[in-house]
């Protein structure tokens, strides 16, 4: 009987997952895991739906419950912080809930202390009526201030900052976006396809203020205002969403290596340290284009590595154990829009020195004459030997599933060649007879043929 | 200057599509298309949605006229036949529209002569009132049909027989669905899966009478019934839905090589003439998991299909010359429910010997606290060698793109450990942070480790 104590520090997705992956593949590992947090087991990602009441309760968004892991044999302390790891002895301590410093013991632990939202030393930046979008009590307290706010200032126009501003739209306030770079969503779209979604957002009677970001924020007590670009913007209420920053602390406590940006990872999610693995917002991982390291810090990520652990940790002789690089896909909803990419836009293509032939396609979800298609515009982005290297999609109706299909291609290293003439299904009421995406390769098979 | 003379016999979408591609890369051969129809450019597939008035009329799905093309210098000659055709001297009669026999001369030759849907040598066959699904002008009789009807009887439960019996039913008709076979949608489905269409159907009211054909139709002058097992259905129409047969009339008279179904061509789309191609639902073309010849009657082949004949005859230096190898993915939209499939299922697994396993995932189109979220059925199906070899999918909602998704990862050899742990894009509102796919992926793998 294999009763090796398994100790997992944080009750994110990547935590979680691993926990979970353990108990599925391994019936008597002692699993443990502490956390900071209060609530355990929900989606940070839901928290900007959920303020504008698209999710009607926070209640809703938490899945399972301590007692429900308890059940699996998997107990969680919470509202309890680790302090000082000793990976010579495999042991470590913590702080619990009633202030008592207490040990444990390990053969294997877990790092899955996640980010924390960066917040910019700005003057203000700790005034009453500040906020962050990351916890459940984020959101919580955000909906509570919106009752004593007429006007929001959110700084940070990637996909938080936006679903967030579009709620609180919702909410009948008056919301600005502030974004320091030329263009929303500069991660993962390009300024072309960014003005689209720019633009319906405008419509959406969202403001924005592109190229500067907040230099201050003004108040006494709480907020009364920001200044951007030497001008002052009234506002009762600021959601600062300005990326996150991955927590290692407790990884340079444990001495675990760092990287260029987080803990250092090998394909199986270890550490330097080989009974210490991590997964989630701290690690870095391997870009798929590049090969070089970046960051992934997306939910889906967290699981998908805290799977990898799981499977390592109990040396499950059939799952799979490897993690592989990632191209960083994502998507996001905000009013009708759906907003994906998925690999390398050209901003990041010309960062890598990569010469890049783009193809456009503006097409529909429907056969032309059917009632009700929506219009989907679609970018592909390829490389001088006509590899799919990213796509990024905008449309309100079937998006998502669309990325996937461009991400598994780019994976698999599909061509654009490959693509335009790829078999699609079809049927009148929900595609066309060129699908968008071989129309969107297609013509970058053309634009290949006049530069290359 | 090249004015060659290229003349394609049929109008349907693969010679449509060679034509306009032959024009698009050459803009001096001299383009001639002969036809049988009075009606081209329109899709068959919209037709059963035009008789349930979900379009609303069949001038909606003619997407271009004879003018169109003649703008473009593509010279069409509707309402004549070609009868005799002379590849030794490249050359071919045709009646015209008014009797007159006239020849012409060609350099290349392009047949695309499409299929006829295939009517069983059963008595009353032939009586009024009994109806096929192919043209414009099927669909205009079948509706003005309707006004006599009370009960339609469809034979066959493929795609346009389903399709057109819930149309008929959203007409107000008693419809009843015969189907030689034990199951729906058996070129596309398993029975798990075709027994979750059906439920569905049923409750739409549509019922079925399985495991039997038509044995006759009885009537005098016009149908008053059909038999099936020896009992009498009372009825005033019937649709034959008992899919198409290639038309390989002409490509006999030529002399080119018939295969194992259809007219034979190689991947460039030439006939056994190499100034002869055929392209469309007279040629036969090869199945990408067994490698065998197979017949792909769809609309979107046919596309692919002319895109590469138009590529080929006009030497195009960059253009796509190669037709490749098939899964025969299909989708179809009946009320709600979107039905797909892509590659083997197990019945084909089984009729080719390849030993397979299945995973199945019963999943949500988005996160399971995010209201409104539409369940989604998948099953995908695996090879010896973890090969992804098939995938069908049933839902009401976003299931095209994930078949898309599946034939894509199938023609590049995806295994189900690399979908299971593949990424895939996640926010809330449109996916579940474990995708669907993935989902079914990751029960493939562990059903995969009980088995081998």
């Amino acid at each position: 009987m294999n009763s090796q104590k398994i100790i997992i520090i944080g009750s994110g997705a990547a935590g979680l997952t691993a926990a979970s992956t353990i108990r599925k593949y391994d019936a008597n590992m002692k699993i443990t895991i502490i956390t900071k947090a209060t609530h355990i087991a929900y989606s940070p990602c839901a928290i900007p739906y959920c303020i504008g009441n698209e999710i009607e309760s926070f209640d809703d968004i938490v899945m399972h419950t301590k007692e429900d892991y308890a059940l699996k044999g998997i107990k969680i302390i919470t509202k309890s912080e680790v302090i000082d790891i000793n990976s010579i002895e495999n042991k470590l301590n913590y702080k619990s809930d009633d202030g008592a410093i207490k040990e444990l013991k390990y053969d294997s632990l877990v790092i899955s202390t996640g980010g924390t939202p960066f917040l910019p030393p700005i003057d203000g930046v700790n005034l009453k009526g500040v906020f962050k979008i990351k916890t459940i009590e984020d959101g919580i307290n955000v909906k509570a201030w919106i009752a004593k706010t007429k006007r929001v200032v959110v700084a940070g126009a990637g996909a938080i900052g936006l679903e967030t501003a579009y709620s609180l739209k919702q909410m009948g306030l008056v919301v600005t976006v502030v974004e320091m770079m030329p263009q929303i969503l500069p991660r993962a779209l390009d300024v072309d396809m960014a003005g689209i979604a720019k633009k319906y957002l405008e419509g959406c009677g969202i403001e924005f203020l592109m190229n500067y970001p907040i230099e201050k924020i003004v108040g006494t007590e709480k907020v009364e205002g920001v200044v951007v670009n030497g001008n002052l913007i009234d506002c009762e209420m600021v959601i600062m969403a300005t990326g996150i920053r991955s927590n290692l602390e407790l990884a340079k406590i444990a001495g675990v290596e760092i990287g260029k940006f987080a803990i250092k990872v090998n394909e199986n999610m270890q550490t330097s340290i080989s009974n210490i693995y991590a997964a989630g917002d701290c690690v870095e991982v391997i870009d798929f284009i590049s090969n070089e390291v970046t960051l992934s810090p997306f939910g889906t990520t967290a699981v998908r590595q805290g799977k990898v652990v799981g499977a390592n940790i109990t040396n499950c002789d059939w799952a799979n154990k490897l993690f592989k690089p990632v191209l960083n896909a994502m998507i996001s909803k905000i009013g009708e829009l759906e907003i994906g990419g998925t690999g390398y836009t050209e901003i990041l293509s010309n960062a890598h020195g990569i010469e890049f032939i783009v193809g456009n396609a503006t097409a529909l979800t429907k056969a032309r004459y059917y009632p009700d298609g929506k219009k989907i515009e679609i970018k592909i982005i390829c490389d001088k030997n006509k590899r799919i290297i990213g796509g990024q999609i905008i449309g309100t109706d079937r998006v998502a599933e669309r990325i996937d299909a461009l991400t598994i291609a780019i994976l698999n290293n599909v061509t654009i060649d490959d693509l335009a003439n790829s078999e699609f299904c079809y049927a009148p009421p929900v595609s066309m007879i060129n699908d968008p995406l071989a129309i969107a390769a297609w013509d970058a098979c053309e634009k290949y043929a006049n530069k290359f």
